[in-house]
């Protein structure tokens, strides 16, 4: 497989997919979207790979869907947004997230789907939707609630405020933050782990884990898209879209 | 709106309503009952008000419902718990408990219908139901698990021991523990942070957050008022009222 | 009642349950799941018990399934581990595991049914499942999560490592990791807070705090034995258990 926003490379069974968009913080464009799920499909087909890690390439995880793109015409996406969740709730093999950099929108809320996550101590995340006139997404409402509880959760989902690694370490977002330097090593040694027990075992406990969660997790994306659907162009959403183009902070007083 | 029992004040669009029955330490009776319920619905309807804080008047947050008023005749509130319980389950914009001391029974069990608490160090939570030979309400039952676990729920809510703000936030029962001097300027600033978001987006990400829960909730709230009702009158509480009133510890030895 | 292969001692009304094979690292024979669903049984409907405390007799607290006997023939035992989950999930009063030692495989897992856990800070628990071919049981795939969150229960599940007292309470999978010296004294002290309550009270909460998950439970562990059951046979599983036979490390690449 070859793709334009993707990269991979295997170590013996385990596959690390790197977001490869790094002059643009790896922000989800339509590309990223079909690029990535291909390769969530090829790596449930491929029957050597146990493992995937997915982190990204550059100085970010991923600054979230791609804001420049979103104004521009474009032919509709192959899998776009919503075949690659599919693809991920569907994902039978175990997922690590390594979250090496920044983390905005699906850049953050995307380790609620992971198997497991680790997080640089110097790598922040953010939820910006409320600060954006619109409501979370990726599943993260019911995800982020079962992770941390609902408290830490909601604080994290409406505050729109960034979080360190050590704070995503606390709640439970991520299972561990190490420093930067170490977070490849400190993966890969986890992967290594998994990867040496057979896959029918990891598969098969993996779909026990998520299998009472599955219909509610679906419900909930479902619920979130039409929230995102009714929210554009509400008085929020321009207010943030007018101050983003004219570089100022943005005002919701009284909305 | 005028309340007896209950007092409020906005700054811009964050109103702090206080439980105001210092000299009964912010005991539910019927009245507060129903002038909180109204205090709800009024800040629902109020399209001024985006955020709400719950706090106590004077240096309890609420002792619970009103064992002095129990026995008294009276006339059926027009509310209750259930209305209440009904009005916080529906109340659509970020509520935030302010936990300023004392905390027993409703005035514990309310922190699991918040999307946020902050607790003074200085205070405590105690659940009494097994010392009163009743058992857990407000939700208690199911939404502490999901905040803290089943095994740290079970404890706190079967062995009636107090807890302190430490504890609890240890527990995720309160996001944060701080000095009492500084819980309002702490939880002021949190509200002030949510007030300058946009409210569509703040009501439709908490809907989001709550929806998978709510049908379970109130299933768990049905079944726990049974509870209650088939507990009054057993030998557990009858014992325990006995030894109230007779200002002696309790004995539940084969009971 | 007399049991061949588990010990009791009732002190006022706390009963303690001891699994007593102490030359098998109290390994779960036919006899030991009988004679404990046995104990449970006849704990229910012994009114003069309040609370059980279930732990190990001698160095392990439980080393799982007993590997040794499984090749045997043997009778088909009377409740087998069926049985015995069945009347710990019906069990109505408070239950205390007090890991005294290694637990492995049910000997960790049974801790996710437990109303409270204590630990040995000396002890460990381990999930092999992975290791020897299989998936996870007891229902651990659905209580982990909802202890620990999924990326630490996943963790724990699949990757078949020993986790320590201090990591199982920091987790959440007990409640307190003591020295073993304290380890009795901390959970008799636990059990007699219980003890002095009113039962009425203490089953009435459990039940409360059970019933929202019981359905789920039991569709749980009917899908883990289903698992199970696909998976004795398979590649990873005969792999392991050569390796077991012929004293090496099993190897599991392309598996």
């Amino acid at each position: 497989m070859n793709f334009e926003t993707v990269r991979y490379e295997d170590h013996e069974s385990v596959r690390t997919i790197e977001l490869n968009r790094p002059e643009a913080l790896n922000a989800f464009s339509n590309q990223l979207f079909d690029d990535l799920t291909e390769a969530f499909l090829q790596s449930t087909a491929d029957s050597s790979v146990k493992v995937v890690i997915l982190t990204g390439a550059g100085r970010a995880f991923s600054a979230g869907a791609d804001l420049q793109e979103m104004g521009r015409a474009r032919s509709k996406p192959k899998h776009g947004l919503d075949g690659l969740l599919e693809a991920i709730l569907e994902f039978p093999k175990p997922l690590i997230i390594a979250v090496n950099g920044l983390g905005v929108g699906i850049g953050a809320t995307i380790c609620g789907l992971a198997d497991f996550c680790f997080m640089a101590e110097e790598a922040r995340l953010r939820c910006p939707f409320s600060a954006l006139g619109l409501t979370a997404e990726v599943g993260s409402t019911y995800t982020f609630p079962q992770l941390m509880g609902r408290q830490r959760a909601s604080w994290f989902l409406m505050a729109a405020e960034w979080m360190s690694g050590e704070e995503c370490a606390r709640a439970g977002l991520v299972l561990e933050a190490v420093p930067l330097a170490r977070l490849m090593d400190t993966v890969n040694e986890k992967a290594r782990v998994l990867a040496g027990l057979p896959l029918a075992s990891l598969e098969k406990t993996k779909s026990l884990i998520v299998a009472p969660h599955k219909a509610q997790l679906r419900a909930t994306i479902a619920a979130e898209n039409k929230g995102l659907a009714d929210l554009m162009g509400s008085p929020g959403n321009v207010e943030a879209l007018a101050a983003f183009r004219e570089k100022r902070q943005p005002d919701f007083s009284g909305i």
